[in-house]
């Protein structure tokens, strides 16, 4: 019987612990504070920002929108994100990709205070998950690992294969999973005969972004399939992964929607909560 | 016929280069320092430091010595690191290690400034070689990728294969394979089956310090090894894998003694002059 990983359920129990968490923070005089920068108007975006403030507003944690024009400069940006870092009352930095071409994503990355770095972007933090430091990682990276401890997943040892080398999501991944003792395999859009790379692993874990790129195939009986991809088809959403084929030789599956995704958004609070106290412990 | 990948001769012509790059930058006025850092007096340090020194001074790269006691304090040292952070004529610190157990070593690598951390092992830096920034980075990466490059190995879709997973060498490792375009595995002691995963590699780097770990059943025709392990048995040194037995199934491996080994500290040497130029771009 294959298992369902349920991702939305998962979402509300860690709404439910963030929600007690804040009550404790607040408790002792702190309140949980995202600031969140979107540049430009960027439909897309607006709709997720609007997400991310729902959530924040239903646990407790204060979220401040901050919009500049499409129009700033890059100097006018970073003088804003050294504004933000040096006021005590903002815990966390967002700033909502893309960004207007004027403006060097990375020199933003780097310039947030890595210990406000909600998105978990910033180098320092980035090295810090290669060397064993796992309190600060990017939101569906720690999505995916609540899900894998939620349904206790075996890792040890076992054939772990990402595809995709994203900095927000294959790169960080592969270094919490081998953290986990996992074998890492991390594959992308060169590599050869991907099929025969799928047919050996234990668990695989999709960010491409191509509708019905793992096909069964392409699997071993007993798989674990986490799908991280959003693809739109026919006016559908769909993962990276054929579902209903897939889900026969599966031993565990997330459905795109409802698997990965609403974990970003809970993971991304759930960061929120533990830079503030980072930052608390720090005082 | 199997290619015997010398690493040697590359270090020879590693110093050569450097040597000319040490005559541009003095000519510039600008003298390339590195100041080595010595705790206690570990014999096997103390012989390394010396192949260092002499390769420095062979290339005309100032190298000044301090050591110091081995009941220093954590403290004592960060205080002496920062000292030397702040002297602008010290572009390069290194902490030999191991450091005694009263030293975190991690509290060390990150107080070295990222800009003259010439083993790579700040955070910082090994975040930016996952972000694509591959200035910096250990001696050892660097010298497996001149060998690479030297003998234009062909990395791109090629199933890489990286057993062990230190700081050191493993992971930033896979962090440059992976910009190259190799599709990256990375294995180690918890990795089960190896031999399943070794027969699949178009390439195998071996950091893990066991003779005899790969040998010719586990290969297929025509892998490529790079062999980083020093083991010493029966007074010889020898690496990780069987040469004898597995040099009749490669189409290119690396001797032990004489591969790796004499391109980490030429390659060390080399980041010297790299840190130089970014510090003197810099001003």
């Amino acid at each position: 019987m294959v298992t369902i990983l349920e991702g939305r359920t998962l979402a509300t129990q860690i709404k439910n612990k963030i929600k007690k968490e804040v009550i404790q923070l607040k408790e002792n005089g702190v309140v949980p504070t995202i600031c969140v920068i979107q540049v430009g108007e960027d439909p897309a975006s607006t709709i997720y920002l609007r997400k991310k403030k729902e959530f924040a507003q239903s646990v407790g944690i204060k979220e401040i929108s901050l919009r500049f024009s499409q129009e700033i400069t890059q100097q006018e940006l970073i003088d804003k994100i050294k504004e933000l870092n040096a006021d005590a009352a903002i815990n966390a930095i967002m700033v909502q990709l893309p960004l207007p071409q004027q403006i060097d994503e990375q020199a933003i990355f780097e310039t947030i205070a890595p210990q406000k770095d909600v998105d978990g972007f910033h180098p320092y933090n980035q090295g810090k998950l290669w060397q064993g430091d796992s309190q600060i990682m990017p939101a569906t990276v720690r999505g995916i690992l609540s899900l894998i401890d939620s349904y206790e997943l075996d890792l040890v040892g076992k054939n772990t294969l990402i595809i995709g080398r994203s900095v927000i999501v294959g790169k960080p991944l592969a270094s919490q999973l081998l953290a986990r003792d996992a074998t890492v395999t991390i594959a992308h859009s060169k590599t050869q005969d991907l099929s025969a790379i799928t047919k050996k692993a234990d668990i695989i874990v999709s960010d491409v972004g191509q509708a019905n790129l793992i096909t069964s195939k392409m699997l071993k009986q007993g798989v674990v399939l986490l799908d991280v991809g959003i693809n739109r088809v026919n006016g559908r959403v769909v993962g990276d992964v054929a579902f209903e084929d897939c889900k026969v030789k599966a031993s565990a599956i997330t459905p795109v929607p409802g698997g990965i995704g609403p974990l970003t958004v809970a993971s991304l609070m759930e960061q929120v909560v533990i830079l503030t106290r980072i930052q608390k412990d720090d005082r």
